[in-house]
């Protein structure tokens, strides 16, 4: 999908400037005592799983605006996929969506085995209704009032695992949109125990070596209460499931100022955190591309994430999850892709020694500054490097605009109206 | 639409209740030297105006969840807010949305009279492309960094004012989804500035007996930045603009903790508040019915109003703004009248003597127990005694639901799939 | 401290009133299928404990402005907290903190039983310096970095078990300021793990029949992260140390928007709620009156516990728990109580079987028109009937008033200076 | 005060790193069509000003823990200063509070020309109450309902001003505690126009070369409302003042999630921005050290100021305003000085021919990627090279801690006690 020729020439159109960037910044890590090849090789070790749906433009209650070239079914997310883990070498995996992703699985691996790629963890869909389906989650799904709704919530989950097992994944990941709008609309405490009988019978038909993963959310689609609100209802779920039962952290998904970091902190020392849903945001759960807004809270997550790395059990499962209105998705992707890998190496390059000795001496200053010293630091010659070396771009995003892979596809793929939509 | 006869019933069954009630409130009222009767009055002569699209099922970015009898056209809403209008008595006007309605002037007139029914404000949308439309909205549409776009958006509004002078509006309101997703997506100077030239366009074709109300959002549908996101912005442009230009506040459009009230009262002062779009939230634009979440705030808001109601200029234009994901709209635009009208009498009980007495002598504790004594009067026989005496119902939702509007609407009315749908 | 005859004259004057808006109140109860006097006598049951630093007059950081008869010592605030349950019948105890209230024990006892005040909640203080004190909590407490300061902060909660044990109180409050005022400051985790072993050793140290209450606190004093940040934390706290751990909630310590009543209704569930500090809060731990700013938030609190009421082994500690900057402390409390014990009576005429009934039939709309019916029933002829017949005032703080009781100790304390103050 | 063979010692270790940083940053720049030099030439030209109060220990309502050699007065606070400026050679002003600074102006301006120090903006104080004051400010001052106390209020700061004039500042900045802790305490739009008055009456007072600062803040001291509480009502202040008077943004007195860019380009646009101070905070006014929380917000503000920095009459007054809890004073202003710096160089090499293109032609993603490009180059080789030109220190932590200044002052200002204090 890429031409390689363009790839060769674009790189080395950047490899003289790289290579000086690269040894400068070698230079100097090396006085402040690091090892810029072991950085490097990290990044190279690093990847993020790309959401299938990510591919398509997003949009809000408001509107939609599609862009040039529409993926049309999951064969042709696989091939943007293929093209951003191409450019980038950091994203082997794609995460499906059922039922939006329901395909042959002898097919779908066929297809992305054509791009290098893996099956990461399946996502069931209980908030919106399909065509044909029986009853409606209208009020809910795993956690509905009437029995029928929640079994068949339930089957799809299993169908979800049932697909998986198929492609060789190893995970699923429920997210649901029950809760209420309106004090009184439902009791909170039946509804959660509702929804913890349905996942113990999700639970129970989850093959021996996969996780189940919780995601809690504070808001939206419910918008006054979500039956798992918060960190702490993620943790009695999976505490009242069992070993094979994980909270997932999405970087969106929390109330105004809440620290993040600690909470990572907290689900590692409970054994329960499982891996993060990536994205940025300013006001809400915005799904906005990650390391936009706030890159600096990026990196005191990854900062946690290092610092634990060694927790044994510790096994993470890291996703993009964004919605992409006003850009191609392929580049957001692309991007993210770099922000968060970013953000691991700034976080890997933290002088840890030194940082304990100042917490412990309760040098808040310093300690502080060892932390910011790791973010300033330019890390992208490493980064470039380590695509380079793995095959990838060294700037990725002018390859793909190189490529004209947007406008071949645009021919394939018919134009989407943007009339209609909107539902606010 | 409503049968007579069972409004009649339905009002006979409860009005011994009601007459005691209010009876007992009277007696309570006079002992604190209030006047029933002055209240009653003032409930009888309060009104807020419905927005016509608020008759349909709203949702969110992940589904919308129809309900029965979903309103097909602007005549089929018409309908709806007749129902609503002649059971409350207090929502004498309706607010269109352009182009959702068009339709001939003369028919819309014809059957808004039919329920005697006026109409209010008009809403243009350039937050959504429609079908044919030249120029996308994607990237904006009074701001848009391109001429021609900013043109077709002006002259949308244009038209809006044409089809409301037909109507006997007064007054326009501009909503505009415009801002950026991402920091420097936009140069938040030039953007303004275009924004502000456009909206002189358009103010250069209001006429005389118009207002143009400019209505500020914090975020969402853009989630980095929004053109007009603060009263501060509001007030800059209504200046900037002239006398014929003033600031809507949309409760549900703030940031977190804002105090509204001091908001409403700053506007007053500048001579610059045009009204309200109400609505109630936990979170963020929720939309929620009005007095659901914080009912006290809502009254607060009443407060400054019945406060500062004889400032010289003050003309106010009131309309409920919300989305009804999972009730029956009629329902929830029934109860949210009155819940705001509710608000307004009991702000109308405040002891304003003793309370201005408590508030020069920094009697902070009595100041604030004399707000909330007004409060927490349960008013409701007020409210049921100036519905009925205008026609409407004691209990309008009982009403409503014993008329069988809803399940003969839905036969007329077809059914909407709930399948599909949803942005994520 | 309040003369009977004075209470009695201003009963007086009210009880002929009560007497018809209690009659009144009575007749529509009835007619909505509730009997007053079961309220009543539910009113009459409940209390909520006083914290005897509230009867002085707090402040900020900017400034501190006493009133006119600040308490000296432990005595002087239990002869106010006596004045407060002599009017409200409503706060039957006192909860002390260490070392502020440090006193003889028997003396102690002896001036509770002249007002019949028992000892509730013992609370400790490590997020101070005290003079003559060896080890500074300038970086901490229970999780300290350095063993020396833990020991020493362990050895005083120990201490307040004893003093309490002394006194007849059941159960030891910890709140810690312990945090970090920067990213890197502290390891989150490290951190974490000190302080769950200081705890465990108090844990080790409590009686049997005594509970240990871990209350969280998302900032404030530390301004980046804090130990016990949220519910999370504070459940996993109450996890690892064992049964007679449980959590506590102050309404004020939250993020905004946070969803309090679903934290309320998890706790219960995982049985570690412990019992709440009340106040009232606009923008963060303000402690404010309870009640005062988002009065229907405090109902709904009270919704989940009277729902929960019969859950097994739920035993709640109730405290207030405010700072009156403004206001006579002695009238804050007394309000409070009271707006207190209105959610708590507002929550029991709540029609759970229609209520339920709304939930399961997912009737949205009465579900909440149903808590919202209770929510805005006058109840305040119950309130003052409840206090009437337990020999309290009608109208408690026009009664303190007339009482001349702080124009009385103002002549016997000495006037506390305004001047300086402030640490900015 | 700092040896000048123990900064140049310092130095000469340095030199060597820093020349080679300093070269491959230069030649990464010059790939990149930028100048380093350019660039060091304007980071020596900037400056901040240094508040006389942030050189001693902060703290908050629950406790103040005073570190080694606070300063005693306001000649102490100058000998700090003086050392934060040889060692930054960017804070070449101080502010000063009124009351704490008075003393004869010949020894102020002397002390500070010791140090090459000018004076910056003066502070008023009627948050607190002074030993001897005839009125107190517990219920407000310069919107006081009394008005003997207003008066009181705007004597202060007519002192203010002839202290300033004395000194040579040339602004007066204004921020007052008032407002109300609960709804109903305050008239808010009375309150408002005795502000007003009150403000009218300094104006009045300005020398013709000088400016009047008014500073908004959401909340604390006041909890409910304060009378300037946003940049809205402070602006609507400066316009009703006139052209003298201009609003001040201090970061950390916003509602979650404001966008602050957003109202420096709006108050650039409106004539009225003033100046800034600067701090960080993740929850409140928190008043942390500038750019420890969200680094890149802090580069986005500077984003706007140097997008807008050619727009006629702009002349800002930049100063810190923090509060130090948990380091040694001194060194936080040394490195929030430097933080400030590394926003405004970061900010001054966005490439803004080439942002303007993105921002014109729609490419959100490239646009965004631009700011981040310039906000991710480690420009600490720039701040270090300015530092040492002007005779300052390539590390000043580093060397103000080798110069053994704060075990030198120690030994002369006594220990102050850590017991006591805090107020809750």
């Amino acid at each position: 999908m890429i031409d390689p020729t363009i790839l060769e020439a674009e790189n080395a159109k950047r490899s003289a400037a790289l290579q000086a960037d690269y040894e400068a910044l070698g230079a100097q890590l090396a006085r402040r005592g690091i090892e810029i090849e072991a950085l490097t090789t990290r990044a190279m070790g690093f990847g993020v799983a790309v959401p299938s749906w990510g591919t398509g433009t997003g949009g809000t209650r408001f509107a939609r605006f599609p862009g040039l070239g529409e993926p049309r079914h999951i064969f042709d997310k696989l091939d943007d996929c293929g093209v951003i883990h191409r450019l980038t070498a950091a994203t082997p995996k794609v995460s499906l969506h059922i039922p939006w992703d329901k395909a042959d699985p002898a097919d779908l691996k066929a297809k992305a085995a054509e791009y290098g790629l893996g099956f990461d963890a399946m996502n069931s869909n209980t908030f919106q209704d399909q065509p044909g389906q029986a009853q409606s989650y209208k009020f809910g799904s795993l956690s509905h009032t009437d029995a029928a709704t929640r079994a068949q919530a339930v089957e799809h989950n299993l169908e979800c695992i049932e697909i998986g097992q198929a492609l060789g994944s190893k995970a699923l990941t429920v997210w649901i949109g029950d809760g209420s709008n309106f004090p009184g609309q439902t009791s909170l405490s039946r509804q959660f125990d509702r929804y913890l009988q349905s996942m113990k019978a999700i639970y129970a038909g989850l093959p021996d070596d996969w996780r189940l993963f919780s995601e809690h959310k504070m808001y939206e689609p419910a918008f006054y209460s979500t039956v798992v609100q918060d960190w702490g209802t993620s943790l009695l779920t999976a505490q009242e499931l069992g070993p094979k039962a994980q909270c997932l952290v999405d970087l969106g998904h929390h109330a105004p100022n809440v620290n993040i970091e600690m909470i990572v902190a907290r689900l590692v020392r409970a054994g329960k955190l499982g891996g993060f849903h990536f994205n940025d945001s300013k006001y809400g759960d915005d799904d906005l591309d990650s390391g936009t807004i706030e890159p600096y809270r990026l990196f005191l997550v990854f900062n946690e994430l290092v610092e634990l790395e060694n927790t044994p059990g510790l096994d993470l499962s890291h996703m993009i999850d964004q919605s992409h209105n006003v850009t191609d998705p392929i580049e957001s992707l692309i991007l993210s892709a770099g922000e968060i890998q970013r953000a691991f190496v700034q976080a890997s390059l933290v002088d840890r020694a030194a940082l304990a000795g100042y917490q412990d001496a309760n040098d808040a200053l310093m300690a502080s500054a060892t932390l910011r010293a790791a973010f300033r630091t330019d890390v992208e010659p490493i980064l470039a490097m380590a695509r380079l070396r793995k095959g990838g771009a060294i700037d990725p995003i002018a390859t793909y605009r190189s490529s004209g892979y947007r406008a071949r596809v645009s021919e394939i793929r018919p134009r989407v109206s943007g009339a209609g939509g909107g539902i606010v």
